[in-house]
């Protein structure tokens, strides 16, 4: 199967670090995009592989051998768990299986925080720096602070394995660290202590974030 | 068990047409919640009970009597799925539930734009109209006509009975009818011919959208 992705996606990273645990790296073709800045705010230019693979025209972005197109990452997370992973990272039912799936839905509501802060900041740098929005940034910034108060309130239950709900997590912690100055660890130390042990896992260390590859961009200079 | 709406929201539309389609409308109550228009930028006063069942802050949001939290609503249509609708509307396992999947996918890509969109238009009614992207707002524009070209090609392998994938695509159809101008009928005759029929069903006809309750502002006046 083939997966599009960038490294300094954390989406991406959600489904990257699950190949990893469910051992079947070598099961999947990783194929990589790029992403000029203007992608903040505009349609950027898709390789047509990357267009045939998704309309959202967002990674992850998954095919199968036999032709399914999964274009988010928890339902391609959801796929390698039930296809390939036996349920490991997830049970099939029951109420592990929720208490799991709503770790994975406060820790997306902070990961697509993320994004559009990220997106936003985008408008300053390589876009039209008027139309950014300081509130719209805050919006973000307390959507992400009350996700990760909710998060050190549930960091307690996590199980002694992997699972889907804690790859999601993972993932929102590294992208504070990685992209933005966010100080997240003092106001949350039951959470940065097992990030600080999650953050080890083989499957972790070789996922980590990297910038993203750029390209010139066709419509309007990149300014960094 | 509790659900937090709005009328206007798609994004609990697809929850409430799952309601009804499974036949659970007396064991979930709907509790409203009010967004001004300053939604589209700042975070705005949440009720108490609100904020306690989400720390994201988004609706749909689902409280189970046994005290399980679910924030997005393609994970609260899973759960009713499962624990009450006998995987009616998507099978636990297997081919086909991968092929629902996928167009649920699609489908919140489209509803996620259209929110984005409305967001970005909050910015010249509601708040400061410099920071109104044209750009961005063509961005959404045009991953909702992606999604939408895509889901034409896959109208015709919709059942015959409804699933969790007709029901995304129908609150996207749904909600450009209502909220927008858009003309998306004639680049879509087959999604149309779809859609004009499972319009008719009682559980869409039971949601049809509503304009969102407002209320008095605390921050700065709500212009329209």
């Amino acid at each position: 199967m083939k997966l599009f992705v960038t490294p300094a996606s954390s989406f991406v990273r959600k489904v990257r670090i699950s190949i990893f645990e469910i051992g079947i790296e070598s099961e999947v073709e990783i194929i990589q995009t790029r992403w000029p800045h203007t992608w903040g705010f505009q349609t950027v230019p898709f390789r047509a592989d990357f267009a045939e693979a998704t309309p959202v025209g967002r990674i992850p972005a998954l095919v199968t051998d036999d032709g399914i197109h999964l274009t988010d990452s928890s339902t391609i997370c959801e796929y390698l768990n039930a296809e390939y992973g036996d349920y490991r990272l997830c049970p099939a039912v029951g109420a592990e299986r929720w208490r799991i799936l709503s770790v994975v839905s406060i820790a997306n509501g902070l990961l697509e925080a993320q994004v559009a802060r990220r997106a936003e900041k985008l408008r300053l740098s390589a876009g039209n720096p008027i139309e950014y929005s300081a509130d719209f940034e805050r919006k973000m910034l307390e959507r992400q602070q009350r996700c990760y108060a909710a998060l050190e309130e549930m960091a307690p239950s996590f199980g002694a394995a992997p699972d889907l709900g804690q790859i999601a997590v993972a993932a929102a912690c590294g992208i504070s660290d990685f992209r933005f100055a966010d100080v997240w660890r003092p106001d949350t130390p039951q959470l940065a202590a097992w990030y600080d042990r999650f953050r080890e896992r083989p499957s972790m260390r070789a996922t980590e974030p990297q910038e993203t590859p750029t390209e010139p961009d066709r419509v309007m200079p990149a300014a960094s």
